[in-house]
């Protein structure tokens, strides 16, 4: 089969193919003009490096496109993003890279848009020895301010889903041996690939929240797992300034997660999960679980100095466990 | 002198360090929020390579940084932006590099954004092999709607200044050996090195052309020429569908620019200039002439295919030449 590279291609021809995943409306200038009445904006930007957030060998380029397009809106939607207005797309290709891993990458970036709502705003596309995808995303502020500072001494802390599972499909990718004394049962394994290659995001979390609302607050303290559910505790209990205790016992796993040391750090240290991971006053946190049913309880946060503790002693050997690094 | 490397500061001091470079209500989120009451948007993103945009012998890392913000607001300015809100940084560094070069480069990020509006919104760093700066630059839309679209037969093409001196200074730095037979003035040397290490742009541009407006338009046909200057008419051309007539006569050169075919190459191609080129009725331009004495008459549109002719037949070899490629 002809292999057609970017090379082949030339630039110029590139960046019209890449027009026509765009809008029709937005696809002319340098720049995306968005239309907003009285709204305010939330911003994010990540990025994906080649062999060192993926690898051809571990995830296809149509699930890297989805992959790509939902951290950003996790992020979003992490500080209450109610609606995505778009994203934009910074490329960087080796020009060996062939045409067709592109197309892949965007539908799947279009896939994931159309799922989660946002349209491509715009982007840039260069030559590099790395492929990389810078992403932007745009989405609008809505009537909850999640934030990383406003968690309070005596909330609960909560989170959306079970973790771990991303980890896990990233080593069955990546054919590490994480186990020689464990044998995973077929759907756990299924499940974890699924968790790595295409994760999910709860956009009917904000609804829940703002009907479980039992008092005025606007402001909720909250962050995403994409690094990890403890790195996302220490972020919670670093920015607003009180201690979390966790309650070992209560934080679900999968139903077929092994036992042992080695399983708990996958599971709390693995990153990639994009479960929110927030604090909520106990009668606000009881209405929220009786109307989402995978909502999971797992601490509580007291005063006290920024840090975690797990309230069964002899599980603090844990947290000296390093979360992942970049350099 | 001991260097502190990136792989020393690790990943969470790295962030830390970063985070002092903004505003600080905007450092504690993965978002950022932005007020925006009745205003319409612009977004652009440009992304800068090692190797590929620059490098460390060419351009020092505050110098780079100046040029990563100049960029965009440029192409936000060719589209009419009044005002810039802000940026949102990602880098992709190798573990190797020197702390100093970050803070040089975020200095520099900071000097333009000073100089020519708005902040630091976000950001996001993670290892790589090859030093890349992508910058998403938001701004609000002001009266003037500039698009590649906009231009008309009739029209007079101008530019807000003369070409080819970044292209001069690029390959100064970069020691390569344009031309035997011509001793350059110390002027123009120095001039094309600040032209290719610390470009400028014109803020005032659009205040000058709501003045010497002389009906009620608010469409003008507008791009700037960081891909050179017959790109820049080129895409006008086919995104306005006209014909552009350019009178070689007409285009000013810098005083001490030499003449031969060559050096028509280096300033009709050279790139990086960030120029606006745009088109105007006759009145208006003459008007806008008045005003802003840096601005040049370089030809005019006409009914036609979408393609670029130049009033003495005899330049038109020069078009044989071609642009800029990244693949």
């Amino acid at each position: 089969m002809h292999k057609e590279l970017l090379e082949d291609i030339g630039e110029k021809e590139l960046i019209n193919r890449l027009r026509k995943f765009m809008p029709k409306n937005q696809a002319s200038d340098d720049c995306a003009l968005i239309t907003t009445k009285n709204k305010n904006l939330l911003v994010n930007n990540d990025c994906l490096v080649e062999n060192v957030h993926f690898s051809d060998t571990n995830i296809c380029p149509k699930d890297l496109g989805w992959k790509a397009v939902v951290s950003n809106i996790s992020d979003l939607l992490s500080s209450g993003s109610k609606k995505t207005i778009g994203i934009t797309i910074s490329l960087i290709l080796p020009s060996k890279t062939e045409w067709v891993w592109v197309e892949e990458l965007y539908k799947g970036i279009n896939k994931a848009l159309k799922k989660y709502g946002g349209i491509i705003l715009g982007g840039d596309c260069t030559a590099g020895n790395q492929k990389t995808i810078s992403i932007t995303a745009l989405g609008i502020q809505g009537e909850l301010m999640l934030r990383r500072n406003a968690c309070k001494p005596g909330e609960i802390i909560l989170t959306t889903g079970i973790h771990g599972l991303s980890k896990l499909g990233f080593m069955i990718q990546n054919q590490i041996n994480f186990d020689n004394d464990v044998s995973l049962k077929k759907r756990l394994i299924k499940n974890s690939i699924e968790h790595f290659c295409r994760p999910k995001i709860y956009p009917n979390f904000l609804t829940n929240l703002l009907k479980s609302r039992s008092n005025k607050r606007t402001k909720v303290g909250c962050t995403d797992s994409s690094d990890g559910l403890i790195q996302a505790v220490q972020d919670l209990a670093v920015a607003s300034n009180c201690k979390a205790i966790l309650n070992y016992e209560k934080i679900k796993k999968d139903k077929d997660w092994p036992k042992g040391d080695k399983w708990d750090e996958y599971y709390f240290f693995g990153g990639e999960d994009y479960e929110l991971v927030f604090s909520l006053p106990k009668k606000w946190a009881k209405n929220l679980s009786k109307l989402d049913k995978n909502i999971i309880e797992i601490g509580c946060f007291i005063k006290g100095e920024p840090s975690i503790e797990f309230k069964d002693n002899k599980k603090n050997k844990l947290l000296n466990n390093t979360p992942f690094k970049h350099f």
